[in-house]
């Protein structure tokens, strides 16, 4: 017979956890594994809410159990290591992301892939080698194998860090991948989310021109003046889009919510890209004719592989590149997810979990 | 007031015309401009007949005028060459395919790129630089600017060469620029007519492994042991189909008629790429969660540059490429276009034009 989540292992651990599809997040006691000979464990000072935590606390990808602990842009400072770890000492920086495991033998591993990884271990809501479950970041304490560890830059504020983990992956790893990284590129920018407003910074670092793309044109002036966009779209508005027809050499779409793609097709130019990496439910429409007579393309993009995350959280910190955040208590943490589900936060919130995670 | 076809230029030419939608093919007289400074004027020999002639005769694209005069996989021998003509002489064997001009001055054209070129002139149903129309291959002579003039190697016979103008050239083009050309990735190529036969052939030659899938069972023996093909799948096989999930790099699919993406985005490895050059008139629906699990694309892409034409012909000369065809007279045009809407052909009619389109 299996342990409970309290007693499976010998770390003590304290988080909120959803205990039913209602998502309803409260206290939840449970434990971690023991620092292995290639583990860190370190104490979450910050996690930060995706929107992924949101869709899956509900169970809306259909995949989730409970109790369900979510949290994958987790940091904090190493508290112990294990005899064989390398790379982290006690007192060092350091933080997850989606990933805690992957098989390290296919060739998405042998390339630093562990993203694409089939037997990818996810930081929540998945079976760790040893077979127990993994518990995200709305918790006390953290352990992870080293490679898993993310080194938090010295001048990486931790609680405006927190987010690059899994927002700043997501947009960093396709602009790289697919060459939209190019100083005088255009680039659109679909949405001006957690995702968006992210990937409109590190495009700015990588010298591009960036427009972004909105139903909303309350979000133009911030777009523009603080986040430095170049321009601004009302996607809503026929006229604008028409007179920016075939001027961008691609688009990062962040949207999960339904919309066509037949209007984004047509902003990029031949031989342009479209990489979503928000997930709409229903699948769209693909205009093929528009994509044959440009030579254009619709791609994916997954979050990324370990040394790209460090990779890129280096570059951010070099870039003075942090996500834009309202930090918060754990007990406003529902409170925090109903905003979420009316896109009410600018632009991401982060649990101050050091401060404000106490059992009881 | 403009001139009747017949009487517009100087040089008196003959073919066969669409007059209507019917697209039934007529006797048709009309007239080729001089041979100008950069022309280069060739006798027609051999016409293969694409899909895209098929259509369009019937104006199924909607931009269809009359008199329709199809054909843009068209062969002969040089009768005369302008006085600034300079890779062209009297005598040589040449053809044109489906581009008989564009800006030269647009970022496309500067990279050999004519084919995705916004003011490219089509070889028929185009407006020409001079104001009048453009007449394609199914007729006794045909005019072009020497840029637009495909050199056929000593090797290649005309007939079976000709559709690689138009089909050769299609697939030859993406394959290439998507880098599914290095020795040992896996090919799947969508249907087995005319462009997916030619795909095959050039993905041997590239040292690929290619599999087949189609629809048609009765295709598989022919597929494997006369065009070479390692494989075939057929696509309504459930089990075979999910046998081969994530073992292809990438998928060539030709097919003009409706049908979902998923088991093809299924099939590829992640990373993998979708290439259509078939142009379904209704988009089909794309899930975009499979693309972005496994970084994968569906992309496009529309003939090919003048400069990868010819290298195009000289790759298929060098390794005895050309397309499986049947030679036809011109007084069987009409029952071909008959067969052609039944698939009843492998996998490309060719016109005898030099040998049997005579006035009267």
């Amino acid at each position: 017979m299996s342990k409970s989540p309290e007693e499976e292992h010998p770390q003590k651990a304290f988080g909120w956890a959803a205990r039913d599809t209602s998502g309803v997040l409260s206290p939840f006691k449970f434990s971690r594994r023991a620092t292995g000979d290639k583990d860190v464990t370190f104490k979450v000072l910050f996690c930060g809410i995706c929107h992924s935590d949101l869709h899956s606390i509900k169970n809306e990808w259909g995949n989730s159990t409970y109790p369900f602990l979510p949290g994958h842009e987790i940091v904090g400072v190493v508290t112990e290591v294990g005899t064989s770890v390398t790379k982290f000492k006690v007192g060092d920086k350091v933080g997850v992301g989606c990933l805690v495991g992957a098989c390290h033998t296919c060739d998405n591993c042998k390339n630093d892939l562990e993203n694409y990884c089939p037997k990818q271990i996810l930081t929540y809501n998945s079976t760790y080698y040893d077979g127990t479950k993994t518990y995200g970041g709305y918790s006390d304490i953290m352990v992870a194998n080293e490679h898993y560890i993310v080194r938090m830059p010295e001048n990486m504020p931790l609680d405006a860090g927190a987010p690059l983990l899994c927002a700043g992956i997501t947009v960093y790893s396709p602009l790289k991948y697919y060459g939209l990284c190019n100083p005088g590129m255009h680039l659109g920018v679909v949405g001006l989310g957690g995702l968006g407003h992210v990937a409109v910074k590190f495009a700015k670092a990588f010298g591009l021109k960036v427009t972004v793309i909105s139903t909303s044109a309350s979000k133009k002036q911030e777009a523009l003046e603080r986040l430095g966009a170049d321009a601004f779209l009302i996607s809503r508005d026929q006229a604008q889009m028409e007179a920016a027809t075939a001027t961008m050499d691609g688009i990062i779409d962040t949207v999960s919510a339904e919309h066509p793609l037949l209007p984004l097709i047509n902003l990029i130019k031949s031989h342009g890209k479209i990489i979503c990496i928000g997930a709409p439910e229903r699948p769209p429409e693909l205009p093929i004719i528009p994509l044959l007579m440009g030579r254009k393309m619709v791609a994916g993009s997954l979050i990324g592989g370990m040394k790209e995350t460090q990779e890129m959280i280096d570059f951010a910190a070099e870039h003075n590149i942090t996500a834009d955040i309202e930090v918060i208590p754990i007990d406003y943490v529902n409170t925090a997810m109903e905003r979420l589900v009316k896109a009410d936060v600018k632009y991401r919130f982060v649990i101050d979990i050091g401060n404000t995670l106490t059992p009881n």
